[in-house]
């Protein structure tokens, strides 16, 4: 399983959760990666963490003012969301953000709301999608109980390239949701208050793998 | 005179020419700012020049993903430019992003493209504003010579506000270019190709304060 | 006094609360237009009001498939909105779209969230700016008495150009909320669900203009 | 073959265009449709041709000022374009805009760029999609010459839905550009330039037909 931890634009200290995830993810073995801001991108990957960007614009280098190029964050960032569902492309912009990602390096993981979008993005060739229904999101009930067809029905709707991996999102926070999860067929889970707003991000991370 | 060179999304050596015009700023008393890819602002700061992002969001902390948050920016930087040619951004946003640029400490600086254009964001309240027409946005041709009646016009749009500082952009490369933009009454200079994509940033940086 | 009816995307009878209105503005000499989705601007011209777009884009004729040329519209409609709260344009683009209205003949009207946007509107030369705060679209509470002092302002603000009409929306929905208007300076309301959800909308524009 | 005129925003006749095309499906027994603006779909539906909009918005009846919502379409057009190279769509409101074409009887017909982006909008289900290479749009070299490859790759994309019509665009002016697209499996054809600039429309469209 994968545990990716979206820290959006909230007011956190995203260092100190970046050393957490480092030493959770040293500890249980759990593959767990951190999305800051795009401006927390340098710091956040000086403490070890496996890094994502929030998002990569579908540029190469140019004159694009106030863009975020996928060569530039691969100087910091493993990897990068596309479209969450706070940061819609168009198909288009979609299909070249994931060209350009690939050019730099970066792995890419595709938003979508249903499993007809899932289908859609996995036909770009992603290397990963994550089904968040937006309704649920930051809700606190999980996706895997609120919703478990929809988790399965994006499974199967990217069984058409077995090389891109499923994630769910959407009111994760727990450990138990996590297992939730990967019974109903995902191999990853995205969540962000969760963690970023808990009392104890480290403490919080550390119930997310301890089923695994 | 003010200086501001504009990194956009170019393949140069971010952290080279911001210890660079650090230099420059230095050994000449002349203000110099660099405004790099959001990414690379940490890194550009830390050579301690002046720093400017390209951008900010009109948001404030919450469920953002993707966005460019003033106050995350803020840790690094001391102003932002908002609606570049390349970023424009509507009317709302332009006014929401002042806002949360002042709350988060940033310097303001509102580009536009024509006088019309400069009286309306001045009456925003931003710190500066700056007129680039975008026909001349990297051409080599100064807004300077090519255009002069379009500075003097935007000087005299924004008399308005006093406190509003009016710079001038597209085309500028060379020191000549700088001393008319001053003689027309603009007290600095957008620029972006003339050093991110000069042989010698540094000369290049050196040539334009070397008038003043 | 000027009365605007916004037709918005409601399920409402576009053509007979377009006749309703040509009656009324007939009947009592107030100018009272309708503002109709684009699709319906033909048939609700023919019924002789005066009608306006709710929207036009900063292009001329050419290959932009999916745009709302002003040249199209003109050929209905007498004027047109623009930036209103649910379709914002970029500075530029609120620029662009006055342009091209005026090339084609129709009156312009911007709307704006606040007296400095207004400000900012105003000096693009529009016919007319009307102040909206997004927070009392559609509840019924008229701002003319929830945040008179926002009417005022936005009159103050337009100052710069006497030539600019002011008026102000949200939330208005009779005769009494028209004079309120009138009284803190405005020269016209725009209203949306106040007429077009009315169950009678002849008998709610009649009480619109009743004091007048 | 199916043959639909994209009148796009440029400055012709549209209802004289319109009579010709259904003079030219009467004579010729072969489906033509036309897709005015949108403020002239109502005068065009009335010349009996079949008639599409270039863009409907993935909204239902309520606040959507500026928008394009499919019911009121559909009180003139039998179906719709999407997500045209100028007019692109989020993947999201993509799938939104084909919910609300379908709840309002809208025939629907989704525009892509190549063969990865037709599999993704077949997934999303609509009735048809075009392929349309961007760099040969208005150029007068036909897409079925100038990339064959394209074409049948966007036929082999659409085939995961056999109930899928798969259209290219992109250069098509002649009788024979459309018997090359049929040769290639296309069951349509998308144009602009070639019929609504031509100097006699209806001599354009008789030859579009004549292969047939």
């Amino acid at each position: 399983m994968f545990v990716l931890v979206n820290l959006k634009a909230y007011d956190c200290d995203a260092t100190a959760i970046a050393r957490a995830a480092a030493d959770v993810a040293d500890d249980s073995g759990v593959r767990v990666a951190v999305a800051p801001q795009t401006a927390d991108l340098a710091p956040v990957a000086e403490t070890g963490v496996e890094t994502f960007a929030q998002h990569v614009s579908p540029v190469d280098h140019g004159s694009h003012t106030g863009s975020t190029p996928a060569e530039a964050v691969a100087d910091y960032a493993d990897g990068t969301l596309l479209n969450h569902s706070e940061r819609r492309l168009t198909l288009a912009d979609i299909d070249g953000a994931l060209g350009a990602a690939d050019r730099a390096g970066l792995e890419t993981l595709v938003c979508a709301n249903n499993p007809e979008q899932i289908a859609a993005v996995t036909a770009l060739g992603p290397d990963a999608v994550a089904v968040e229904p937006p309704a649920l999101i930051g809700t606190g009930t999980p996706v895997s109980s609120a919703d478990p067809a929809v988790v399965e029905g994006a499974v199967a709707a990217a069984e058409s390239d077995p090389s891109v991996d499923v994630y769910c999102g959407a009111g994760i926070s727990t450990g138990g949701d996590v297992l939730a999860a990967r019974e109903l067929g995902a191999s990853g889970v995205l969540l962000a208050s969760g963690v970023a707003k808990a009392d104890d991000p480290r403490a919080a991370l550390e119930d997310l793998v301890s089923g695994l």
